[in-house]
């Protein structure tokens, strides 16, 4: 027999990031000696005092269904941490708990577009940001991020895209992959457009927590009238080292909560109930742990960018948040595809094509540097050996 | 700001179980005493066994991101269980571990349905086999499980139903809400029909082990032809009391599962990390409580049916699986919604109106035996005196 599969599904391609680390899981299964750099995924273990919070909701039989919104003492925490860190006007009734950013990205478009419609996305960007409007239907519209301007939008090119199909405008900040972060300065330019043709802002906070510069982060959502027109998402998986444990939230008016949930309810019901107890009490930072985890990044970020602008021919802005540095080869003559396999099959070094986030990530590679300090010293020493030994081939 | 929402959420109605449940909870909230049967929710812990698999695999570290696909060795794990316990043909790579069997379901029709597509379903059943074909554009068709026919299909009006649109047919059993199960007979008349029409078939086995009939259980996967023709779904929440945990599995040819990997990997990721490594351990039935849980709902199961006949005006048959007696109301001419109101409201007893599963359920309430027996016997006590006095009102 044939399946016939629906036609959105045609065009979806399976994830460029996970396509790599199969195969570099592939070559260590084989034996090989792998440095992973390809995803965002921090190597710390999750702090104890969360591991414990989840221990004992197991023992004392936190193991049922819970509200499909989430548990109401885990939306009031998160509602009390946006008020106070974020300036964000957050009730509990504004937050949906979801399975990680991941299906909070996805509910929210399957509220909000459909067919015809146009959507604006960074390039480079994650390409659920791509791939989820296209699977509805949608149009994502990209404006650009680009090196010369220290990744920073163009708030004009984005108010000439701008149309009467235009439903909404995504904003990653910091930024994966590029480590960048929106000044404070076009977060409110955004937010006038945003106003001005009554558009959605959907605002992608993951890494807010994992900054390494002077200037804060700014949510959007607490600017003037900005609260009812903002979807802001995160989720626990960067900041708390929780990627396996699937949890993260919207935050938005309660009519979106109310909407959001009827998807959120026949998708996957809620989060694991004991994973949400769990994170109440990460959010209460009992201990240092969370912020020993952003000192060791920056610490990091800082070898990080220093090492690679040492080495011929490559080079990387410095990476203002996240876990991402965003490198540049585009002096080395060779696409960013070409480039990343060579590495990996002759250096074991796992990295990520820039072109997996969009055009603008031809000629970039994407590190995370969510990795131990030895891994990422030996790891770009063979990169620099890997560069030397590809410009004598060319 | 006005949001203007996809238009495939305005038919999308909130859960109608949910509704009743957070009407309940609310009178709960407000001192009154409330009889819960209107939730498929197990009221046992999670057997101590699979909860220190989960708590040893948390303390290892074990909090990471797992393949999409889910871990391999959860992956084998199911496969073994398929093929040894229900004769379907699966390896490890016929799987797709999830976010529960809601997940599952909302995956298999988002890579299987486009606007135009038809679908047989079961009428009554859980309304996601009717609201996720809808949001999709594509039309259930359904098909009739009546009292009178011990709620088994009737072939030929399925056969009638199939029309060049149609795609695949949903089967559910032991099923939710009647508490039936398909005959074998059934299964290969159903499997006859998908071979002879090309079709697909969904069989949602949720409730497989939890039987209490002479007949065993069939897979339609595990006859002739059909493994290829088949998507099994199935989860954890039912049999091993796991509904907070979130976790499920479909089981279908490579083909599906490559196609749903790309659906999954951007609406969830994957199932959390050691709920999946507790699922390895829960599938091999370390001791008894899985049984022991079973033998109680059988119990239940006798006495609810007999109880429940005892009652002048009110019946219901014998349920073969699942927790579920569908209670005919037929006699007490009260629409099924008055009246699970009217029960809450005056006795606080909480069950569902039959009509939220589909039109064949006008006449009936779902009462759900999954609390304890002391609760079903005070809850049934204040059944009988309702219906009494009801009677004495009309």
């Amino acid at each position: 027999m044939s399946i016939k599969f629906a036609s959105r599904i045609n065009d979806l391609k399976p994830s460029g990031i996970r396509l790599i680390n199969e195969k570099a899981l592939k070559l260590e299964r084989q034996g090989k000696k792998v440095y992973h750099f390809e995803l965002g995924r921090p190597d710390f273990d999750t702090p104890d005092y969360i591991k414990k919070a989840c221990i004992a909701s197991i023992e004392n039989g936190d193991v049922y269904y819970t509200s499909n919104f989430g548990k109401q003492d885990l939306r009031q925490e998160i509602a009390d941490y946006l008020s106070t860190k974020k300036n964000i006007p957050a009730a509990a009734d504004n937050i949906l708990v979801t399975v990680g950013l991941a299906e909070a990205i996805f509910d929210v478009f399957t509220v909000l577009l459909e067919k015809g419609d146009e959507i604006l996305v960074p390039d480079p960007v994650w390409m659920n940001y791509i791939n989820i409007p296209k699977l509805l239907g949608a149009t994502p519209v990209t404006y650009n991020l680009k090196e010369e301007n220290d990744y920073q939008p163009d708030i004009e090119e984005i108010e000439k895209k701008i149309t009467i199909r235009t439903k909404a405008i995504v904003i990653v900040s910091p930024h994966n992959p590029t480590g960048s972060m929106l000044r404070e300065e076009n977060v409110r330019k955004i937010a006038e457009l945003v106003r001005k043709y009554d558009l959605v802002v959907i605002d992608d906070e993951v890494y807010e927590r994992l900054t390494y510069s002077e200037e804060r982060h700014i949510s959007i959502a607490s600017l003037p009238e900005m609260f009812e027109r903002t979807v802001t998402l995160n989720g626990f998986s960067k900041a708390y080292s929780m990627t396996g444990w699937r949890i993260g939230y919207v935050a938005a008016s309660s009519e979106w909560i109310q909407a959001l949930n009827k998807i959120h309810q026949i998708n996957t019901t809620s989060a694991t109930s004991f994973v949400q107890t769990a994170a109440i009490v990460a959010l209460r930072d009992e201990d240092t742990e969370v912020e020993d985890m952003r000192l060791e990044y920056q610490k990091r970020r800082d070898f990080v960018y220093e090492r690679i602008n040492q080495i011929q021919g490559i080079s990387c802005s410095k990476p203002q948040g996240a876990f991402y540095s965003f490198i540049n080869i585009k002096e080395l003559k060779v696409s960013a595809e070409e480039f990343v396999h060579y590495l990996l099959d002759n250096y074991g070094i796992a990295l990520v094509p820039g072109t997996v986030f969009g055009d603008n990530g031809n000629g970039y590679i994407r590190m995370s540097f969510a990795n131990s300090l030895e891994e990422i010293q030996a790891g770009l020493d063979l990169l620099e050996k890997a560069v030397k030994n590809l410009v004598v081939r060319n």
